[in-house]
Protein backbone atom coordinates (compact mmCIF):
# COMPACT_ATOMS: atom_id res chain seq x y z
CA UNK A 1 0.00 0.00 0.00
CA UNK A 2 1.06 3.70 -0.54
CA UNK A 3 -0.75 5.78 2.55
CA UNK A 4 -0.88 9.20 2.33
CA UNK A 5 -1.67 12.62 4.33
CA UNK A 6 -3.49 14.83 2.22
CA UNK A 7 -5.19 18.17 2.93
CA UNK A 8 -3.96 21.59 4.41
CA UNK A 9 -1.09 21.62 6.75
CA UNK A 10 -2.58 20.68 10.08
CA UNK A 11 -5.71 19.69 8.65
CA UNK A 12 -4.45 16.44 7.04
CA UNK A 13 -6.37 13.26 5.91
CA UNK A 14 -5.83 10.10 6.00
CA UNK A 15 -5.72 8.51 2.55
CA UNK A 16 -4.23 5.73 -0.10
CA UNK A 17 -3.17 5.68 -3.23
CA UNK A 18 -4.56 2.70 -4.78
CA UNK A 19 -3.37 0.29 -8.09
CA UNK A 20 -4.40 3.35 -10.16
CA UNK A 21 -2.81 6.16 -8.79
CA UNK A 22 -6.48 7.47 -7.46
CA UNK A 23 -6.11 8.85 -3.89
CA UNK A 24 -8.83 7.22 -1.76
CA UNK A 25 -9.82 8.88 1.40
CA UNK A 26 -9.16 6.48 4.73
CA UNK A 27 -11.28 8.64 7.31
CA UNK A 28 -13.60 6.99 8.00
CA UNK A 29 -11.45 3.71 8.64
CA UNK A 30 -8.32 6.01 10.72
CA UNK A 31 -8.36 8.86 12.02
CA UNK A 32 -5.13 9.38 11.49
CA UNK A 33 -1.58 8.11 9.91
CA UNK A 34 0.19 8.00 13.60
CA UNK A 35 2.00 5.06 15.01
CA UNK A 36 -1.05 3.38 15.95
CA UNK A 37 -2.00 3.82 12.23
CA UNK A 38 1.55 1.77 11.49
CA UNK A 39 1.07 -1.15 13.79
CA UNK A 40 0.74 -4.69 11.85
CA UNK A 41 -2.58 -5.56 13.12
CA UNK A 42 -3.44 -1.72 11.98
CA UNK A 43 -2.19 -1.98 8.76
CA UNK A 44 -3.59 -5.61 7.83
CA UNK A 45 -6.65 -4.26 8.55
CA UNK A 46 -6.31 -1.27 6.12
CA UNK A 47 -4.49 -3.89 3.11
CA UNK A 48 -8.11 -5.80 3.45
CA UNK A 49 -10.27 -3.01 2.18
CA UNK A 50 -11.71 -3.00 -1.04
CA UNK A 51 -10.33 0.15 -2.03
CA UNK A 52 -12.75 0.47 -4.84
CA UNK A 53 -14.97 0.79 -2.55
CA UNK A 54 -13.49 4.11 -0.57
CA UNK A 55 -14.21 7.60 -1.39
CA UNK A 56 -11.56 8.81 -4.19
CA UNK A 57 -10.02 12.80 -4.38
CA UNK A 58 -10.04 14.08 -7.06
CA UNK A 59 -8.39 17.60 -7.87
CA UNK A 60 -4.85 18.20 -6.83
CA UNK A 61 -4.14 17.62 -3.26
CA UNK A 62 -1.18 18.92 -1.36
CA UNK A 63 0.31 16.03 0.69
CA UNK A 64 2.18 15.71 4.23
CA UNK A 65 4.16 14.18 6.09
CA UNK A 66 2.81 10.05 5.87
CA UNK A 67 3.55 10.09 9.59
CA UNK A 68 2.47 12.45 12.23
CA UNK A 69 2.89 12.25 16.41
CA UNK A 70 6.20 10.79 16.38
CA UNK A 71 8.17 10.26 19.22
CA UNK A 72 11.15 10.96 16.84
CA UNK A 73 13.02 11.89 14.18
CA UNK A 74 16.95 10.37 13.90
CA UNK A 75 19.32 10.03 11.36
CA UNK A 76 22.09 8.08 10.61
CA UNK A 77 25.45 10.17 8.73
CA UNK A 78 27.91 9.41 6.90
CA UNK A 79 26.12 5.92 5.47
CA UNK A 80 27.29 5.82 1.93
CA UNK A 81 31.44 5.91 1.69
CA UNK A 82 31.76 8.31 -1.31
CA UNK A 83 30.04 10.98 0.48
CA UNK A 84 32.08 10.30 4.18
CA UNK A 85 34.70 11.01 1.48
CA UNK A 86 33.54 14.46 -0.16
CA UNK A 87 32.87 15.76 2.95
CA UNK A 88 36.27 15.25 4.39
CA UNK A 89 35.42 12.73 6.93
CA UNK A 90 36.78 9.40 8.24
CA UNK A 91 34.92 6.32 7.02
CA UNK A 92 32.38 5.27 10.27
CA UNK A 93 33.19 1.92 12.10
CA UNK A 94 30.06 2.32 13.29
CA UNK A 95 26.73 4.06 12.49
CA UNK A 96 26.64 7.59 13.23
CA UNK A 97 23.15 9.26 14.58
CA UNK A 98 21.68 12.39 15.87
CA UNK A 99 18.00 13.55 15.89
CA UNK A 100 16.42 15.64 13.76
CA UNK A 101 13.95 17.96 16.06
CA UNK A 102 10.33 16.28 15.06
CA UNK A 103 8.99 20.15 14.07
CA UNK A 104 11.30 19.34 10.98
CA UNK A 105 9.46 17.12 9.61
CA UNK A 106 7.54 18.88 6.44
CA UNK A 107 5.10 17.77 3.43
CA UNK A 108 7.31 16.56 0.62
CA UNK A 109 6.74 19.38 -1.48
CA UNK A 110 6.51 22.28 0.99
CA UNK A 111 9.28 25.33 0.71
CA UNK A 112 12.26 24.78 2.91
CA UNK A 113 12.82 27.20 4.55
CA UNK A 114 16.31 29.00 4.46
CA UNK A 115 17.30 30.35 8.07
CA UNK A 116 18.13 33.43 8.93
CA UNK A 117 22.14 33.88 8.69
CA UNK A 118 22.02 30.71 6.70
CA UNK A 119 25.46 30.71 4.21
CA UNK A 120 25.36 26.72 3.95
CA UNK A 121 22.34 25.26 2.72
CA UNK A 122 22.58 21.67 1.42
CA UNK A 123 20.29 18.52 0.61
CA UNK A 124 20.65 15.35 1.12
CA UNK A 125 18.27 12.18 -0.51
CA UNK A 126 17.57 9.47 1.39
CA UNK A 127 15.33 6.52 2.33
CA UNK A 128 13.84 6.52 5.75
CA UNK A 129 12.29 3.71 7.64
CA UNK A 130 8.87 4.25 9.54
CA UNK A 131 9.13 2.20 12.65
CA UNK A 132 5.91 -0.23 12.99
CA UNK A 133 6.54 -2.28 16.47
CA UNK A 134 8.23 -1.26 19.38
CA UNK A 135 12.22 -2.23 19.15
CA UNK A 136 14.56 -1.96 21.85
CA UNK A 137 17.40 -3.81 21.78
CA UNK A 138 16.43 -5.25 18.48
CA UNK A 139 18.82 -8.00 16.56
CA UNK A 140 19.94 -7.35 12.85
CA UNK A 141 18.28 -10.50 11.82
CA UNK A 142 15.05 -9.21 13.31
CA UNK A 143 15.23 -5.91 12.67
CA UNK A 144 13.07 -5.13 9.51
CA UNK A 145 10.48 -6.71 11.10
CA UNK A 146 9.79 -3.58 13.18
CA UNK A 147 9.22 -1.91 10.41
CA UNK A 148 6.09 -0.57 8.96
CA UNK A 149 7.29 0.97 5.43
CA UNK A 150 9.63 3.29 3.47
CA UNK A 151 9.63 6.81 2.42
CA UNK A 152 11.65 9.51 0.39
CA UNK A 153 13.48 11.78 2.70
CA UNK A 154 15.05 14.93 2.39
CA UNK A 155 18.20 15.37 5.09
CA UNK A 156 18.42 19.19 4.94
CA UNK A 157 21.10 20.51 6.56
CA UNK A 158 22.41 23.98 7.07
CA UNK A 159 26.41 22.67 7.12
CA UNK A 160 27.90 26.18 9.04
CA UNK A 161 25.12 25.07 12.04
CA UNK A 162 25.88 21.49 11.57
CA UNK A 163 29.97 21.87 11.42
CA UNK A 164 30.98 25.24 12.87
CA UNK A 165 29.11 26.22 15.60
CA UNK A 166 29.99 23.21 18.46
CA UNK A 167 30.02 20.27 16.16
CA UNK A 168 26.52 19.04 17.23
CA UNK A 169 24.97 17.85 14.01
CA UNK A 170 21.08 18.45 15.82
CA UNK A 171 21.95 21.88 15.25
CA UNK A 172 21.89 22.14 11.24
CA UNK A 173 19.09 19.47 10.93
CA UNK A 174 16.90 20.85 13.00
CA UNK A 175 14.95 24.05 11.07
CA UNK A 176 11.36 23.94 10.83
CA UNK A 177 10.84 22.18 6.72
CA UNK A 178 13.91 20.82 7.14
CA UNK A 179 12.62 16.89 6.75
CA UNK A 180 10.41 16.94 3.92
CA UNK A 181 8.74 13.26 4.12
CA UNK A 182 6.82 11.21 1.76
CA UNK A 183 5.13 11.57 -0.81
CA UNK A 184 4.02 8.34 0.51
CA UNK A 185 4.79 5.73 2.92
CA UNK A 186 5.44 2.31 1.02
CA UNK A 187 4.19 -0.41 3.11
CA UNK A 188 7.73 -2.72 3.17
CA UNK A 189 5.50 -5.90 1.43
CA UNK A 190 5.78 -4.23 -1.78
CA UNK A 191 9.45 -2.93 -1.56
CA UNK A 192 11.19 -6.80 -2.40
CA UNK A 193 14.67 -5.61 -1.42
CA UNK A 194 15.24 -2.19 0.29
CA UNK A 195 18.90 -2.82 -0.74
CA UNK A 196 18.75 -2.02 -4.56
CA UNK A 197 16.81 0.94 -4.85
CA UNK A 198 18.42 4.07 -7.06
CA UNK A 199 18.28 7.29 -5.66
CA UNK A 200 18.67 10.88 -7.66
CA UNK A 201 18.13 14.39 -6.69
CA UNK A 202 18.28 17.31 -8.88
CA UNK A 203 18.99 21.37 -7.98
CA UNK A 204 16.97 23.19 -10.40
CA UNK A 205 16.68 20.39 -13.03
CA UNK A 206 20.92 19.51 -12.67
CA UNK A 207 21.40 16.38 -11.53
CA UNK A 208 23.45 16.23 -8.24
CA UNK A 209 23.31 12.92 -6.21
CA UNK A 210 22.64 9.62 -7.93
CA UNK A 211 23.49 6.75 -6.16
CA UNK A 212 21.33 3.56 -4.97
CA UNK A 213 20.69 1.71 -1.45
CA UNK A 214 23.18 -1.05 -2.52
CA UNK A 215 26.08 1.22 -1.64
CA UNK A 216 24.93 1.58 2.03
CA UNK A 217 28.05 1.35 4.42
CA UNK A 218 24.91 0.03 7.05
CA UNK A 219 22.64 -1.54 5.88
CA UNK A 220 18.77 -0.65 7.05
CA UNK A 221 18.63 -3.66 9.08
CA UNK A 222 22.14 -2.98 10.85
CA UNK A 223 20.78 0.81 11.40
CA UNK A 224 17.56 0.00 12.59
CA UNK A 225 19.42 -2.83 15.23
CA UNK A 226 21.73 -0.31 15.86
CA UNK A 227 19.85 2.57 17.26
CA UNK A 228 17.73 0.56 18.83
CA UNK A 229 21.26 -0.30 21.12
CA UNK A 230 20.52 3.25 22.34
CA UNK A 231 17.40 4.68 22.64
CA UNK A 232 13.72 2.53 21.93
CA UNK A 233 11.84 3.11 18.70
CA UNK A 234 8.38 3.37 18.87
CA UNK A 235 6.01 2.81 16.11
CA UNK A 236 5.53 5.67 14.05
CA UNK A 237 9.31 7.11 14.69
CA UNK A 238 11.38 7.67 11.56
CA UNK A 239 14.95 6.43 10.98
CA UNK A 240 16.60 8.19 8.03
CA UNK A 241 19.71 6.51 6.54
CA UNK A 242 22.19 8.85 5.19
CA UNK A 243 22.77 10.13 1.79
CA UNK A 244 25.22 9.14 -1.25
CA UNK A 245 27.40 11.39 -2.87
CA UNK A 246 26.63 14.81 -4.79
CA UNK A 247 25.81 17.29 -1.60
CA UNK A 248 26.85 20.57 -2.02
CA UNK A 249 29.04 20.56 0.58
CA UNK A 250 30.90 18.07 -1.43
CA UNK A 251 31.04 20.07 -4.77
CA UNK A 252 33.80 21.69 -6.01
CA UNK A 253 33.83 24.58 -5.25
CA UNK A 254 31.12 23.76 -2.62
CA UNK A 255 27.51 24.92 -3.77
CA UNK A 256 24.59 26.03 -1.66
CA UNK A 257 21.08 26.51 -1.79
CA UNK A 258 19.54 29.97 -2.37
CA UNK A 259 16.04 31.49 -2.33
CA UNK A 260 14.35 30.38 -5.43
CA UNK A 261 16.39 27.14 -6.30
CA UNK A 262 14.24 23.97 -6.75
CA UNK A 263 15.46 20.47 -4.87
CA UNK A 264 13.68 17.68 -6.77
CA UNK A 265 14.50 14.17 -5.40
CA UNK A 266 13.12 10.44 -5.58
CA UNK A 267 13.61 7.08 -4.92
CA UNK A 268 13.21 4.02 -6.98
CA UNK A 269 9.07 2.96 -6.18
CA UNK A 270 8.91 5.13 -3.31
CA UNK A 271 8.02 8.37 -5.48
CA UNK A 272 9.52 12.60 -6.25
CA UNK A 273 9.62 15.47 -3.84
CA UNK A 274 10.05 19.19 -5.15
CA UNK A 275 10.65 21.34 -3.18
CA UNK A 276 11.66 25.15 -3.72
CA UNK A 277 13.66 27.68 -0.82
CA UNK A 278 11.54 30.69 0.86
CA UNK A 279 13.26 32.54 3.00
CA UNK A 280 12.45 31.79 7.00
CA UNK B 1 1.65 26.69 41.40
CA UNK B 2 3.31 23.16 41.86
CA UNK B 3 1.99 20.75 39.42
CA UNK B 4 2.73 16.90 39.22
CA UNK B 5 1.60 13.89 37.70
CA UNK B 6 0.94 11.28 39.75
CA UNK B 7 -0.06 7.38 39.53
CA UNK B 8 1.53 4.41 37.84
CA UNK B 9 3.70 4.72 34.89
CA UNK B 10 1.63 5.07 31.46
CA UNK B 11 -1.54 5.98 33.75
CA UNK B 12 -0.40 9.22 35.91
CA UNK B 13 -3.56 11.33 36.35
CA UNK B 14 -2.45 15.11 36.73
CA UNK B 15 -2.28 17.01 39.88
CA UNK B 16 -0.84 20.28 41.97
CA UNK B 17 0.54 20.33 45.60
CA UNK B 18 -0.90 22.79 47.20
CA UNK B 19 0.03 25.22 49.93
CA UNK B 20 1.08 22.30 52.97
CA UNK B 21 1.76 20.27 50.77
CA UNK B 22 -0.73 18.22 50.18
CA UNK B 23 -1.70 15.79 46.96
CA UNK B 24 -4.70 17.03 45.43
CA UNK B 25 -6.48 15.75 41.57
CA UNK B 26 -6.60 17.93 38.88
CA UNK B 27 -7.91 15.19 36.53
CA UNK B 28 -11.89 16.93 36.50
CA UNK B 29 -9.98 20.14 35.22
CA UNK B 30 -7.89 18.86 32.35
CA UNK B 31 -6.97 15.79 31.11
CA UNK B 32 -2.93 15.71 31.42
CA UNK B 33 -0.12 17.72 32.02
CA UNK B 34 0.74 18.51 28.13
CA UNK B 35 1.70 21.36 26.67
CA UNK B 36 -2.03 22.71 25.57
CA UNK B 37 -2.01 22.30 29.61
CA UNK B 38 0.78 24.69 30.06
CA UNK B 39 -0.09 27.39 27.90
CA UNK B 40 -0.37 30.55 29.95
CA UNK B 41 -4.39 30.86 29.36
CA UNK B 42 -5.13 27.15 30.23
CA UNK B 43 -2.34 27.45 33.48
CA UNK B 44 -4.46 31.23 34.65
CA UNK B 45 -7.70 28.97 34.85
CA UNK B 46 -6.02 25.65 36.97
CA UNK B 47 -4.11 29.35 39.01
CA UNK B 48 -7.65 30.55 39.75
CA UNK B 49 -8.76 27.27 41.57
CA UNK B 50 -9.73 27.70 45.17
CA UNK B 51 -7.47 24.22 46.07
CA UNK B 52 -8.97 23.50 49.10
CA UNK B 53 -11.76 22.01 46.86
CA UNK B 54 -10.18 19.61 44.65
CA UNK B 55 -9.37 16.00 45.71
CA UNK B 56 -7.10 15.03 48.57
CA UNK B 57 -5.29 12.67 47.17
CA UNK B 58 -3.29 10.55 50.31
CA UNK B 59 -0.98 7.58 50.84
CA UNK B 60 2.54 7.33 49.26
CA UNK B 61 2.13 8.04 45.62
CA UNK B 62 4.68 7.66 42.38
CA UNK B 63 5.21 11.10 40.35
CA UNK B 64 6.34 10.82 36.53
CA UNK B 65 7.57 13.88 34.87
CA UNK B 66 5.10 16.50 35.12
CA UNK B 67 4.80 16.90 31.29
CA UNK B 68 4.03 14.48 28.53
CA UNK B 69 3.25 13.99 24.71
CA UNK B 70 6.50 16.41 24.33
CA UNK B 71 7.85 17.56 20.53
CA UNK B 72 11.08 17.68 21.88
CA UNK B 73 13.75 17.10 25.10
CA UNK B 74 16.34 19.68 24.13
CA UNK B 75 19.72 19.94 26.39
CA UNK B 76 22.38 22.31 26.70
CA UNK B 77 25.67 20.83 27.03
CA UNK B 78 28.85 22.39 29.02
CA UNK B 79 27.26 25.51 30.37
CA UNK B 80 28.92 26.02 33.70
CA UNK B 81 32.67 26.89 32.98
CA UNK B 82 34.17 24.80 35.98
CA UNK B 83 32.25 21.60 34.25
CA UNK B 84 33.38 22.19 30.84
CA UNK B 85 36.75 22.11 32.22
CA UNK B 86 36.73 19.03 34.34
CA UNK B 87 35.90 17.26 31.13
CA UNK B 88 38.47 18.48 29.46
CA UNK B 89 36.50 20.55 26.91
CA UNK B 90 36.67 24.17 26.09
CA UNK B 91 34.66 26.71 27.27
CA UNK B 92 31.72 27.42 24.63
CA UNK B 93 31.85 30.95 22.80
CA UNK B 94 27.76 30.28 21.66
CA UNK B 95 25.62 27.72 23.62
CA UNK B 96 26.25 24.11 22.44
CA UNK B 97 22.90 21.66 22.20
CA UNK B 98 21.82 17.92 21.41
CA UNK B 99 18.42 16.76 21.34
CA UNK B 100 17.39 13.55 24.14
CA UNK B 101 15.42 11.56 22.90
CA UNK B 102 11.79 11.74 23.93
CA UNK B 103 11.51 8.27 25.01
CA UNK B 104 14.46 8.85 27.82
CA UNK B 105 11.71 10.95 29.63
CA UNK B 106 11.63 9.50 33.29
CA UNK B 107 9.30 9.77 36.72
CA UNK B 108 11.89 11.48 39.27
CA UNK B 109 11.98 9.18 41.72
CA UNK B 110 12.02 6.07 38.72
CA UNK B 111 14.99 3.66 38.49
CA UNK B 112 17.78 4.17 36.18
CA UNK B 113 18.67 1.83 33.71
CA UNK B 114 22.51 0.85 33.14
CA UNK B 115 22.60 0.16 29.16
CA UNK B 116 24.02 -3.29 28.36
CA UNK B 117 27.87 -2.46 26.94
CA UNK B 118 27.71 0.50 29.53
CA UNK B 119 30.93 1.22 30.88
CA UNK B 120 30.80 5.03 31.77
CA UNK B 121 27.20 6.20 33.54
CA UNK B 122 27.39 9.05 34.73
CA UNK B 123 25.38 12.35 36.89
CA UNK B 124 24.37 15.70 35.93
CA UNK B 125 21.78 17.91 38.15
CA UNK B 126 20.27 20.26 36.10
CA UNK B 127 17.65 22.85 36.14
CA UNK B 128 14.76 22.42 33.15
CA UNK B 129 12.68 25.06 31.57
CA UNK B 130 8.95 23.90 30.20
CA UNK B 131 7.96 25.57 27.77
CA UNK B 132 4.60 27.41 27.97
CA UNK B 133 4.31 29.07 24.33
CA UNK B 134 5.47 28.76 20.97
CA UNK B 135 8.68 30.39 20.25
CA UNK B 136 10.66 30.64 16.65
CA UNK B 137 13.44 33.58 16.41
CA UNK B 138 12.35 34.96 20.15
CA UNK B 139 14.65 37.84 21.53
CA UNK B 140 16.80 37.05 24.93
CA UNK B 141 14.93 39.66 26.37
CA UNK B 142 11.38 38.00 25.53
CA UNK B 143 12.61 34.28 25.92
CA UNK B 144 11.51 33.84 29.96
CA UNK B 145 8.43 34.69 28.35
CA UNK B 146 7.65 31.35 26.65
CA UNK B 147 8.69 29.55 29.81
CA UNK B 148 5.78 27.90 31.84
CA UNK B 149 7.74 26.86 34.57
CA UNK B 150 11.01 24.82 35.26
CA UNK B 151 11.81 21.36 37.13
CA UNK B 152 14.84 19.62 38.22
CA UNK B 153 16.30 17.10 35.35
CA UNK B 154 19.19 14.93 35.69
CA UNK B 155 20.43 14.61 32.57
CA UNK B 156 21.89 11.16 32.48
CA UNK B 157 24.97 10.60 30.66
CA UNK B 158 27.02 6.94 29.24
CA UNK B 159 30.47 8.82 28.36
CA UNK B 160 32.05 5.88 26.55
CA UNK B 161 28.55 6.39 24.05
CA UNK B 162 28.07 9.99 24.67
CA UNK B 163 32.04 10.73 23.63
CA UNK B 164 33.74 7.92 22.15
CA UNK B 165 31.34 6.65 19.48
CA UNK B 166 31.24 8.49 16.73
CA UNK B 167 30.73 11.85 18.54
CA UNK B 168 27.37 12.83 18.20
CA UNK B 169 26.14 12.74 22.38
CA UNK B 170 22.73 11.84 21.52
CA UNK B 171 24.21 8.38 21.34
CA UNK B 172 24.63 8.80 25.19
CA UNK B 173 22.17 11.05 26.29
CA UNK B 174 19.23 8.91 24.89
CA UNK B 175 18.57 6.02 26.95
CA UNK B 176 14.87 4.80 28.38
CA UNK B 177 15.34 6.00 31.86
CA UNK B 178 17.89 9.02 31.09
CA UNK B 179 15.76 12.10 31.91
CA UNK B 180 14.16 11.88 34.99
CA UNK B 181 12.59 15.17 35.28
CA UNK B 182 10.53 16.59 37.93
CA UNK B 183 8.73 15.83 40.91
CA UNK B 184 6.99 18.88 39.85
CA UNK B 185 7.21 21.95 37.76
CA UNK B 186 7.23 25.17 39.84
CA UNK B 187 5.29 27.63 37.77
CA UNK B 188 7.86 30.61 36.54
CA UNK B 189 5.69 33.25 39.14
CA UNK B 190 6.91 31.38 42.23
CA UNK B 191 10.52 31.55 41.01
CA UNK B 192 11.88 34.79 41.89
CA UNK B 193 15.13 34.54 39.90
CA UNK B 194 15.97 31.61 38.05
CA UNK B 195 19.58 32.74 38.06
CA UNK B 196 19.86 32.63 41.77
CA UNK B 197 19.26 28.57 42.84
CA UNK B 198 21.53 25.86 44.52
CA UNK B 199 21.70 22.93 43.44
CA UNK B 200 23.05 19.24 44.99
CA UNK B 201 23.39 15.70 43.63
CA UNK B 202 24.79 13.11 46.09
CA UNK B 203 25.61 9.21 45.18
CA UNK B 204 25.45 6.62 47.77
CA UNK B 205 24.71 9.62 50.16
CA UNK B 206 27.79 11.72 49.37
CA UNK B 207 28.10 15.02 48.09
CA UNK B 208 29.34 15.08 44.49
CA UNK B 209 27.71 18.65 42.93
CA UNK B 210 27.22 20.87 44.45
CA UNK B 211 26.33 24.48 42.41
CA UNK B 212 24.13 27.43 41.55
CA UNK B 213 22.81 28.76 38.37
CA UNK B 214 24.17 31.97 39.31
CA UNK B 215 27.42 30.22 37.32
CA UNK B 216 25.62 29.50 33.90
CA UNK B 217 28.02 30.77 31.58
CA UNK B 218 24.63 31.37 28.91
CA UNK B 219 21.68 32.18 30.80
CA UNK B 220 18.31 30.18 31.26
CA UNK B 221 16.53 33.32 28.60
CA UNK B 222 19.97 32.80 26.40
CA UNK B 223 19.58 29.53 26.38
CA UNK B 224 15.92 29.63 25.20
CA UNK B 225 16.36 32.32 23.03
CA UNK B 226 19.46 30.65 21.15
CA UNK B 227 17.92 27.26 20.73
CA UNK B 228 14.51 29.18 18.95
CA UNK B 229 16.98 30.62 16.32
CA UNK B 230 17.66 26.30 15.34
CA UNK B 231 14.49 24.87 15.78
CA UNK B 232 11.00 25.87 17.16
CA UNK B 233 10.07 25.14 20.57
CA UNK B 234 6.47 23.92 21.26
CA UNK B 235 4.56 24.14 24.15
CA UNK B 236 5.28 21.54 26.75
CA UNK B 237 9.27 20.98 25.43
CA UNK B 238 11.39 20.82 27.47
CA UNK B 239 15.14 22.69 27.54
CA UNK B 240 17.30 21.47 30.23
CA UNK B 241 20.58 23.78 30.75
CA UNK B 242 23.47 21.73 31.64
CA UNK B 243 25.32 21.04 34.45
CA UNK B 244 27.26 22.28 37.49
CA UNK B 245 30.89 20.45 38.09
CA UNK B 246 30.86 17.39 39.74
CA UNK B 247 29.87 14.52 37.15
CA UNK B 248 32.13 11.04 37.29
CA UNK B 249 34.00 12.01 34.31
CA UNK B 250 35.63 14.97 36.35
CA UNK B 251 36.52 12.94 39.09
CA UNK B 252 39.97 11.80 39.68
CA UNK B 253 40.06 8.97 38.99
CA UNK B 254 36.72 9.22 37.03
CA UNK B 255 34.11 7.06 38.75
CA UNK B 256 30.86 5.99 37.41
CA UNK B 257 27.63 4.22 38.16
CA UNK B 258 26.51 1.00 39.00
CA UNK B 259 23.77 -1.00 39.56
CA UNK B 260 22.52 -0.73 42.89
CA UNK B 261 23.96 2.79 43.30
CA UNK B 262 21.18 5.45 44.34
CA UNK B 263 21.59 9.33 43.17
CA UNK B 264 20.03 12.09 44.96
CA UNK B 265 19.90 15.56 43.75
CA UNK B 266 17.89 18.58 44.31
CA UNK B 267 17.79 22.60 43.41
CA UNK B 268 16.39 25.62 45.69
CA UNK B 269 12.90 25.85 45.21
CA UNK B 270 12.15 22.92 43.10
CA UNK B 271 12.10 19.89 44.56
CA UNK B 272 14.22 16.54 44.97
CA UNK B 273 14.88 13.19 42.95
CA UNK B 274 16.40 9.92 43.70
CA UNK B 275 17.07 7.48 41.35
CA UNK B 276 18.10 3.64 41.82
CA UNK B 277 20.37 2.24 39.19
CA UNK B 278 19.04 -0.92 37.91
CA UNK B 279 20.60 -3.25 34.98
CA UNK B 280 18.58 -2.85 31.17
Amino acid sequence: MKLVRYGAKGAEKPGLIDKSGQLRDLSAQIRDLDGEAYAPAALAKLAALDTSKLPAVDGKQRFGAPVTGISKFVAIGLNYSDHAKETGSPIPTEPIFFIKANTSLSGPNDAVEKPRGSTKLDWEVEIAAIIGTRAKYVSEADALNHVAGYCVCNDVSERNFQQERGGQWTKGKSHDTFGPVGPWLVTKDEVPDVQKLGMWLDVNGQRRQTGNTSTMIFSMAKCISYVSQFMTLLPGDIVTTGTPPGVGLGMKPPTFLNVGDVVTLGIDGLGEQRQEIIAA
